[in-house]
C-alpha cells in the first residue's frame, strides 16, 4: 500500500497507506524484539532535530536494528567536500536505509533517486516532515479508533506551520472530517491549500472559545514573534492563544501539539486528562517502527 | 535496598544499599550477557562527561541494553526551546531509564520529579556525582574485601572537590573508618562538613609523607591553579602534593585519583603495583551495569 | 599472519597477512550476524572523518559488537586534560578494541604500546592510514581474483597523497607489478620512495590518455589548488587530469577514487561500468569486517 520504497511526502501516501502505518504503529507500540535484527539504518540530518532523530533511533533500537549517525556538524562537513548525491551513494554503502533531514526543499526527492536503499524523509526544510504527520494522525487514531468522521480545530500559525498543511491534506483523505481554523489574520491558512482540500469541510472560527465547542481534537500550534511588526500586537495575539486550564476543563476533547512549546499552553494543562501533548510525541516511536519495518522487512515496501 | 527507582544522592543511601550495589558490581564486572535486552537507555547530557558517558554507555551495551545520547551541544539547543521538565517528559518517552548530567545543583532530582522513568543522577554540578563515589567504594572494596576498618588518607583540595565530601559521607556509614586529611591550608575540609561525619574518625595530618605511613588507601585529587592568587605559592604547594614513587616504595597501599591527572603523579608510579587509578577507572563500568541491572531489571529498585 | 594485535601501518604487512585479510573479507561482506556479539569497539577520533569512523561501525554492528564513540571535539576537549596515553589507559578499560583516529605521525604505534587492548590506526597525520590501502587492495582482488600480474595507473596528486604511497608499497610486495605514474612535475611520486618499491616496475608515463591504454586499474587522486602558486597553472593542470566518460569509453578497465571527488570526474562516469569508486567505498566495510574478527575472536591477530 505504500508508494514505493521511499517515505517522502504524505502527498504519495493513500488512504490506505495511512491505514497501514497507523494499524501497524497500534501492533507495534509496546514491541521489543529482533524483528529487525541485523539490518543497518543511517541517520544523516544536515541540521539538528533531536527529537525526530532519538525517535528514530529509539524505534530502530527497540526493533533490534542499529543505526549509524551523521550528525549536522559532520554533514556540513561532508557537504563542503562533496554533493548531497555523493554523500548519499557512499552512505546506502554502510547500511539498510537512510533517513535524511535537509533544510533543502526537493532534497530528499532527490537523494532517493541516487539511494539504492529505502530512504525517509525526516524533514526537508519548509516543505514536507511526513513522519511527523503519520505521528498525528496516529495518535488522533488511537484515541478514536479512526480518522472519518472527526471534528478537529487547528489554531496558532496556519500560515508558515508544515505540520498543519501535512495534517490537513492527510484528514481530506478521510471521510466527513471537519476543521475548524482560528488564526491571527495574518497566520490564515494559505488560501490555496483550501482549495486543495476536497472532502474535509473548512470552518474559519472566530475565537478559540468559540471553535472548541464542537471540537474532539485541538491542534495548537506556536505564534512566532517573529511574524509580527509590533511587539505589541504579538504580546496581544500570544496571548488570546495562549491555552489556560479553564479553555479544556470538564471537555471531551484532547489537545495536540507538536512541541516544543514555549507558552502557549499552561503548565497546569499537563496534569489534565485533555493534555496528550507528551504522549503524542511518545508515539512517534510507534510510527516510526511502523514505516521502518514496512520498508526493510521485505527489502521493499 | 535502593532508596527507590531513582539515584540522585549519595545521602539517599544507607550501608546496605551500598553493599548491594558493590556486591553486584562484583558479580557483573567480567559478565557480557543479554540479561537488559530490549532495554533502552538515555543519556541526556547538559555538559560534556566524555569518561562517564562511556562508562555508562559501555556498561549498558555489555548487558545486551542500547543507549540513545543527546550530547552538550544539543542539549543546550533543546534548553532553549523548553524547559528541562519538558525535554525529559519528551525523552522518557523514548527509552527506559535516563540518565541525567546537568551542571545546575538540584536538577536531577527536579527531573526525577517529571520522569516517569528511572533517572540516574551522572553529576549535578557541584552537588553530588553518586555514581563517582560507588566506583571509589567498590574499587577499595575489592581490594580489602570490605569497608570496615579502613584507614584511608585524602590529600589534595578538600575544600571544593565533590567527590571527596561524598566518598567521606558514605564512609562514614561503615565502622571504625579513619580518615587522615591532608591539605594545603586554605583547601581544607570543611567544617560543617566533619561535623556531619560521625562514626568516622578524622585525623587532620601536617605532610602527605607522615599521613601515608599508616593508610591502606590514599585518595588524591587534584590542586587546581585558580584557587590561589599567587602563583609563586601555587606552584609551591603543588610540588608537596606531588607524588613520586619513593613516596610508595615498600608500601602496602594504593594510590586512587578520580582523573583527569595533570601532574599531581609522577609516570613512573603507573607501573607500580601501588598505582591502581587506571583500575579505578575501569571498575566505573561494573558499578554503572549494577545499578543499571538494580533499576531496570524489575522495573523498580 | 598478521604481525600482531595491532594494525598500525601496512610496512609491517607481509603479502600473507594481507591475503588473510583478503581473504576474509570476500567470506565475510554479505554476513550479518552475531559472530562478534558482546564485544565492544571505542572509536577514538581526534579529527573529524565520518566516512571511516561509519564504515568502522557499519562493520562492527553488522557482526553483532557494539561501539562506543568519543568524537573529535570531545577528544580534543580529553587532549587538554590529560595525555593520548593516559586518555588510551582510560578508554581501555570500557572496551576490547580500540580504533584511533589522531593527527600526529606516530600517535597510532605510541598507542598502541600503552593500550592493554588491540588497536587499529584510521590514519596518523600524513603518515599511515592501513585500512585504507587494504581496501583498495580489496577492491583490485575482488575484480581480478588476485593481485600479481598487475598493471595499474596511478595519476594526480602522487607527492603528498600518503594513499598511494602506501598502496605503492603494498603492490610491491606481489609479483609482476606494473605501476604506471602520471603526475603533474611538481606532484611525482617522490624519488626515495620509488627507491624502495623492489619488485615493482614502476614507469612514469606521458599522459593519462597513453597511460590508461594498457592498465586494468585507474587510480585516481585529487589535485589541491593550493599546490600551486599560479592559480592558471592550477587551472591548467586540474583540466588535465579530469577524467571523461572518453577516456574510459570501452576500455577494460576499472577507475578507482579515495573518494571524496570534487570535479576530477565527471558525473557522467557514474554510471558506466568502469566507474567503481563508491564499490570501493563500499568495500571499506568488508575489509573493516575481516580486521575486527582477526583482532576480536582470538583476542589476538
Amino acid at each position: 500500500m505504500l508508494p514505493g520504497r521511499d517515505i517522502i511526502s504524505m502527498m504519495d501516501l493513500s488512504r490506505e497507506g495511512i491505514e497501514e502505518v497507523v494499524d501497524l504503529a497500534g501492533e507495534l507500540e509496546d514491541e521489543r524484539s529482533g524483528r529487525l535484527e541485523g539490518k543497518l539504518v543511517a541517520l544523516l540530518f544536515y541540521e539538528p532535530s533531536t527529537r525526530t532523530r532519538l525517535s528514530f533511533e529509539a524505534a530502530s533500537k527497540m526493533l533490534g536494528a542499529e543505526t549509524i549517525s551523521i550528525d549536522s556538524k559532520e554533514a556540513s562537513s561532508m557537504a563542503k567536500g562533496e554533493t548531497l548525491a555523493d554523500t548519499v551513494r557512499v552512505v546506502e554503502g554502510y547500511c539498510d536505509l537512510i533517513v535524511l533531514r535537509h533544510p533543502a526543499e526537493g532534497s530528499a526527492r532527490m537523494a532517493a533517486e541516487f539511494s539504492g536503499v529505502p530512504l525517509i524523509n525526516a524533514g526537508d526544510g519548509s516543505n514536507e516532515h511526513p513522519t511527523q504527520t503519520l505521528l498525528d494522525l496516529y495518535t488522533i487514531w488511537k484515541w478514536r479508533g479512526g480518522l472519518d468522521g472527526l471534528t478537529v480545530t487547528v489554531a496558532g500559525d496556519l500560515r508558515y506551520g508544515r505540520t498543519v498543511h501535512s495534517l490537513a491534506r492527510a484528514l481530506a483523505l478521510f471521510e466527513d472530517v471537519t476543521l475548524t481554523t482560528v488564526s491571527p489574520d495574518n497566520l490564515r491558512l494559505p488560501e490555496d491549500l483550501v482549495g486543495q482540500l476536497d472532502g474535509l469541510e473548512v470552518r474559519e472560527g472566530d475565537d478559540l472559545e468559540g471553535a472548541v465547542e464542537s471540537a474532539e481534537v485541538l491542534y495548537l500550534t506556536r505564534i512566532q514573534r517573529e511574524r509580527f511588526a509590533d511587539p505589541e500586537e504579538y504580546r496581544k495575539v500570544a496571548g488570546s492563544y495562549r491555552v489556560m486550564p479553564e479553555l479544556l476543563e470538564g471537555r471531551d476533547l484532547v489537545l495536540m501539539h507538536p512541541l516544543p512549546r514555549v507558552d502557549e499552553i499552561s503548565p497546569e494543562v499537563d496534569d489534565m486528562p485533555q493534555g496528550r501533548y507528551f504522549e503524542q510525541s511518545a508515539n512517534g516511536v510507534a510510527v516510526r517502527k511502523a514505516l521502518l519495518s514496512l520498508l526493510l522487512e521485505d527489502g521493499d515496501g
